[in-house]
């Protein structure tokens, strides 16, 4: 289907959360949902929800709602995991590690491919089965492996250098976990988990209650 | 200071950032900082950024811009890291043990004081130093300690009973990082890292580069 108007982020940050209810409907054997249900699980307007799910198609109808399998195939396809991505981890400290056994991987849509880390004594051991390689054999894995997604588990101050090494190498999704801003083409998508975003938004709303819009 | 109007998401979400800025500033010897300067580091523009911080009261100085270390330590009040919190973490699976070990929790202002997990092989193990303890000794533990904030990195299904006991203790600050949207009162603060979310806003910015926003 084509679009004419740009889909808002605000939109896109809720389809995830529609497929995480729509999965929980589903995995209780139920086979179609209004829009007034979804409202009363997700906390959402019903005019909300449909507005949103009508950016992609009319998937609902008139008196029956949706069917919770075909709308959950149809969000699997607009968010894009009915395909295959080889993913990266670049930096397997702490968080690396948690990311690259992260379950949300066990999808069959994601499939880690290389580990890299540049400290020696981390090189030859296995996480989730993969071993990890030489932080300076990554450019010549990405020539002969096809990547998609590059996880950025680097300090800071490395993140950029290594971006600019995916960048020219045709990875097209950066999933940064580096506290830093770094600058790519537009063809490439960047998207951030800020640890210390997250974690100071929530000491300021603590000390400033009256600001805090509640939960979103 | 007394503000009229609630600080909007946007602006709080940026205050992390300039934070961040101003002490890699700092950290190069560099004693003032114009918004222009500001401008041309953060990618906002430098009119964003007066307002956003006239928004907690006018600490530039026409003509000479702002005192980094200043500024650095107006910020540091505002989003409240000037204090001290006493934070704990149940669910010390592999992402539990990654945020126990953050080295944003490095910085004084957070001290974790427990670590809880239900799985008898896990209690009595130590991570960053501090023993695991049995996660059916987590409400007496809150009666007897004063914990500010609570970190939730366990299964989605467990997460709303042990937001129910730490919102009955008093606990004003949950960080979690559980795939599930949890309902609290409004004088609980609740910030959410949801990976999934984060990971299928990433997928779906790739396969529909039109609707990219860039790089926020």
């Amino acid at each position: 289907m084509r679009r004419e108007q740009k889909v808002s982020a605000a939109v896109v940050k809720r389809l995830p959360k529609y497929y995480r209810y729509l999965n929980m409907i589903a995995s209780k054997g139920i086979i179609r949902v209004s829009s007034q249900e979804l409202s009363n699980i997700t906390g959402l307007t019903a005019s909300q929800i449909r507005q949103d799910l009508n950016h992609f198609g009319g998937f609902g109808q008139q008196g029956y709602g949706y069917n919770v399998e075909e709308l959950s195939g149809e969000i699997e396809k607009i968010i894009g995991i009915n395909k295959n991505y080889n993913a990266i981890v670049i930096g397997i400290g702490n968080i690396g590690q948690a990311i690259t056994q992260y379950s949300g991987f066990k999808d069959s849509s994601f499939k880690i491919i290389g580990l890299f880390d540049k400290a020696p004594k981390m090189v030859g051991k296995k996480v989730a089965g993969v071993e990890i390689r030489k932080a300076d054999t990554l450019e010549d894995f990405l020539k002969k492996n096809d990547v998609n997604i590059a996880i950025l588990a680097v300090p800071s101050k490395e993140a950029q250098d290594i971006c600019d090494i995916l960048v020219e190498n045709n990875v097209k999704g950066i999933w940064n976990f580096a506290p830093v801003d770094l600058k790519l083409p537009d063809d490439v998508i960047l998207e951030n988990v800020h640890l210390d975003e997250s974690l100071y938004t929530l000491t300021f709303y603590m000390n400033n209650p009256k600001d805090y819009p509640g939960v979103k």
